[in-house]
């Protein structure tokens, strides 16, 4: 769950509304009996699309000790920069999240990496995976569901609420309804950076 | 004069050519007569454009001592980010710089400043200055020239001539000739940037 500041686009700058995004992650061992359930739900899955997040370190503090990220991802033609501050509570797991666009292109995030390079910015880690979005509308609820193929790491469904104060608690219950339902746990908080980096230590 | 790296955009990625800029910089008591010789000599100005420049220094190391920038440009809609090395050759100010495009609109620059600013980096000065543009075929080099009002600095004429490795002490030469020629002199060699620093110390 994080408070998110996002811009989608120039226009969108005035929006700030305080949003929170309650959100769970599962690995899976059987995806296609927990894709089938979804189905089953009523959930229509778009093809996978690739995506490629490049995770940097900062050049005078290390982001794994103050739990800050900054990203380069690359989804088919479009790219965005994304910085994510520390939590500010570790229970819920809020955190300041700026997300940026970039312009459309597949040499731009190369482009971007260098002028990171030239800044001090180290290259920490790629993170690759396959998803399939869809929606399914749960207690009242609009869940965005994600299957990822992570490169390193398997499979895992992403369920997430988008949930205003006053939906807050109603948007987690929620969550924990549906993942029962759907068989799932118990969930994962590890990022798939931090994961991917577990692995490599 | 700079060794320019820029990428225009993603397909241009793959053009790195050495490629040299040979630039002179001329502080102006009257614009009109300047103006009014360039336009005898053949040049058409633009209309004037308003460029927007923002300076940032490293959250760990003093630009001003590293000899480097970091700049958010806005022209209108249009938004770049640039970042200049060090000039590896005081001389013949050759250094690395890098410029890539942002997306358009006219929130964006608070955007990344405000990206920037969760990363660590100080503003440093904002640069304002009104920009007419012309071009002119002066000894076989295409020159590029620039009128600009600065914000807190007042007018200047810049030169501009694009040299390889085998035109380089032409193109010199021709600038020489040109700004002779315009009864200029002498040249500014320090930043817009350094400029207002300077007065402000």
């Amino acid at each position: 769950m994080s408070e998110r500041q996002q811009f989608g686009n120039a226009d969108e700058a005035e929006h700030s509304a305080m949003q929170w995004e309650v959100e769970q992650k599962f690995r899976l061992s059987d995806v296609q009996k927990v894709a089938a359930k979804l189905t089953e739900l009523g959930v229509r899955f778009t093809e996978a699309s690739q995506q490629t997040d490049r995770y940097f370190n900062h050049p005078a503090r290390d982001f794994a000790k103050t739990d800050e990220a900054l990203r380069l991802r690359q989804v088919g033609e479009e790219n965005f920069i994304t910085y994510k501050g520390p939590k500010i509570d570790p229970d819920t797991k809020t955190r300041r999240e700026l997300e940026l666009p970039l312009p459309h292109g597949k040499h731009i995030p190369e482009q971007f990496a260098e002028l990171l390079a030239a800044l001090g910015f180290r290259p920490v880690a790629i993170v690759q995976k396959k998803r399939r979005r869809g929606e399914l509308l749960w207690e009242g609820h609009d869940v965005e569901v994600a299957l990822d193929e992570v490169e390193g790491l398997g499979s895992f469904v992403e369920l997430e609420i988008t949930a205003d104060d006053l939906t807050l608690d109603a948007a987690k219950s929620a969550l924990k309804a549906l993942s029962r339902r759907l068989g799932l746990g118990p969930s994962e908080r590890r990022s798939y950076l931090e994961l991917l980096l577990a692995g490599k230590s």
